[in-house]
Formats: C-alpha cells, sequence, structure tokens
C-alpha cells in the first residue's frame, strides 16, 4: 500500500516537473517572440515616417487590394486643411488604357505603365484659393499609408505643370475647378528600396535665421 | 524508509504544483497585459494618422523636451520633395517675445501666447519654384509625429498671405529668398480634443470624375 502511494507521488511528481517545464519554456519563448519584438506605437509611427521611400517598381500583375485601397484613401482625407475647407477629391485610376496614357504622356510617370493602380489626388478650386497645400498634407498622409501596409508608391507631379495638368484632366475627365495635384503609382514592391537619410542640422535655426540649433 | 521517501514525493509534487501555478498565472498576466496591447506597426501608424487633430490649448509653462523637438523635426525632413531638392528650413522658437509678437499680429494663431514652443516651416525659393508643396509634406509629418509623441499642435497658415508671411520674416529675420509657409504652435495637450471624421465617399471617384467606386 504504501510503495503504491509513493509512485503515485512519483508519478505525480514528474508530471509536475513535466508541466513545469513545460509552462517555463512557453513564459520564455512568448517573451522571446512576443513581447520583445512589437515596438511602441510612438516608435511605429516614427519609424513608419523614416521608412517611407519612393517605389517606382511593382511586382506585374498584383494588385492592391479593394480593402487597402479603402485604407489608403481614408488615411488622405484625415488630413488637415486651411479653414477645415476639405477640399480634395480622389480619382482611383486601374482602367488599364488610363495608366498607360499617363504612363507614355507625364514625363516622371513612366512607371504607370507597370502600375496595377494609380490615386490622383485632386483640389477643388472654388473650395479654397491654395488647395494644393491641403493636397500636399493628402497625399503625405497616402504615402505613409501604403509604406504601413507594406506597399511601394511614388509621387508624381502634375501641378504646377500645365501641360502635366492636361494630360491628367484630359484621361480622368476632370471639371475645369478640379485640378490634379499629383498622381501616385502604387503597387506591391519589386527589388529592394532603402530610404535616404535626409535630416540635415544646417537647415535647423533657433528663433531666428541666423542662429543654429 | 519507505514513508519518508512518500514524505520526500509529497513535498517534491506540492512544490512543483505550486511552481506549475505560478508559472501559468505569469503566463496568463503576460498575454493579457504585454501582448494584448501593442497593435501592429500598421494598426499603430494608421490610428496615428487618424487620431491627429488641431490642438489649441498648451499645459501652460510645461516645455517639450530638446529630445523630442529634434524627433520632431527630424520626421518633419523625412518627407518627400520635387527632384530630391529638399528646399524647407525649419525655425524653432521658444523666444517669448517672438512668439508673443506672432500671436498678436497673426490672426489665427493666437494661441502662439500660450505655446511653450513653435516651429515655422519654411521654403528656399532658390531651390524650388514649388517649395510650398514639399513643404506641405513637412508640416503633415511634423503634425503627426507630435501626434505620436503624445503632445499637441495646429497648422496655421503664413503662406499665400503676404501680411502674414511678413510677419513671420520680420519676427525670425528670414532671408528674402525664405517664405514661411505655416507657424506650428505645439505644447502639452491641455483639454479634451477629439480628431474630426472627415473620410467622405462622395469624394472618391473610379478613374474618371463621374464614376463612383
Amino acid at each position: 500500500m504504501k510503495n503504491s502511494t509513493t509512485i503515485v507521488y512519483q508519478v505525480l511528481c514528474l508530471l509536475f516537473i513535466a508541466l513545469s517545464i513545460v509552462l517555463f519554456i512557453r513564459l520564455k519563448n512568448v517573451k522571446k517572440t512576443e513581447i520583445m519584438e512589437p515596438i511602441s506605437n510612438k516608435e511605429a509611427v516614427l519609424a513608419n515616417i523614416h521608412e517611407r521611400k519612393s517605389v517606382r517598381d511593382y511586382i506585374p500583375g498584383k494588385e492592391i487590394s479593394k480593402e487597402d485601397l479603402e485604407t489608403i484613401v481614408k488615411a488622405g482625407m484625415a488630413a488637415p486643411s486651411g479653414r477645415d475647407a476639405r477640399p480634395w477629391e480622389i480619382i482611383v485610376v486601374d482602367q488599364r488604357e488610363i495608366l498607360d496614357d499617363m504612363g507614355e504622356r507625364l514625363p516622371y510617370a513612366k512607371m504607370l505603365k507597370e502600375a496595377p493602380v494609380a490615386i490622383v489626388v485632386c483640389g477643388d478650386t472654388t473650395q479654397s484659393s491654395y488647395w494644393e497645400i491641403d493636397c500636399s498634407a493628402v497625399t503625405e498622409n497616402i504615402l505613409l499609408a501604403v509604406e504601413a501596409l507594406g506597399l511601394g508608391a511614388v509621387w508624381t507631379a502634375a501641378y504646377p505643370y500645365q501641360d502635366r495638368m492636361d494630360v491628367v484632366s484630359e484621361n480622368c475627365k476632370l471639371p475645369e475647378n478640379i485640378k490634379p495635384l499629383c498622381v501616385i503609382p502604387m503597387g506591391h514592391v519589386k527589388g529592394e528600396y532603402k530610404p535616404k537619410q535626409k535630416y540635415d542640422p544646417s537647415k535647423v535655426h533657433y528663433n531666428q535665421w541666423d542662429t543654429a540649433l
């Protein structure tokens, strides 16, 4: 009887040793893989701002999902605007002929011919006399959202070049009061892209022009 | 002899049961507090874009650290620019007389009188003929970095208003070719601010103006 009791305790002991080892290993792995990796929201936002780069090559035929496009457009419209006028209008272009024609005729937007989709950021001149300022903030938000989604894009200028604006207006059939600021080709990144380091302390002044920080 | 062996196993068994319980509780707590809270980098970036708001009230006398100011300025300079010209110049203003004078004379920047610091985003007209576009992207990056740091700021326009630009140029002693786009008062948020929801699907068009998404 006593012998069998000892055996029961031996077995129980081994079971709980095994359980302790399993739990200890899980705790260690959890700490390594799931706690150490996520960075704070602050760091994630700042890293994304610094990781954003102009991506000009996209994996052919690989589309951006409707869900991601909506996320990107929504981020754009979260931009601030003067007198809260929100003078922006967004054209999502995925029609091959339009992308190809703009890619052919816009001097720095050849990559449109490879892009599955492009976003044209426009301003309504009846809503603001400096729509291009507000729409630039929209564009930056869009580029940051694209980076956050692991996709790639590049800001190609339409405004202030009248000839380029005409190409976009014609293709997208924009009314007279709607002016295109830029065309943003986007897609799944092909190849390796690294962000530029652009911080230059000589461009920081302290209270007045002649005083460095 | 057998009895004492049984007691040893009983004690060992109890010890490992206790250890298992302790490890189990730690594992549960780790999962709750440290794994569930951090959201993905993608979600953090998008949430920050949507959380950004114009903050016009700051806790009096509470300064922004030099480290945070540097983080904010660096985020600004990570913006894209046409032909990579980087036509921006940044003035960090914390001199009370300058902040007060601009707060007095700029029509929509009264909050400068309460702000511990402001950033003036300027463009060099010799570097770009559309510096205001690039500098608007700089400004949006600055506002997003301020939000990420848990601070508050608001974009108050200088450009395109000549009278406002003159007030800033005079205070910051800007050379003729350096034009101020905006003054961004910032500080520690006083009160409750909620971001606006600005997404408007009627502003999204599909390939051409007349086609809704």
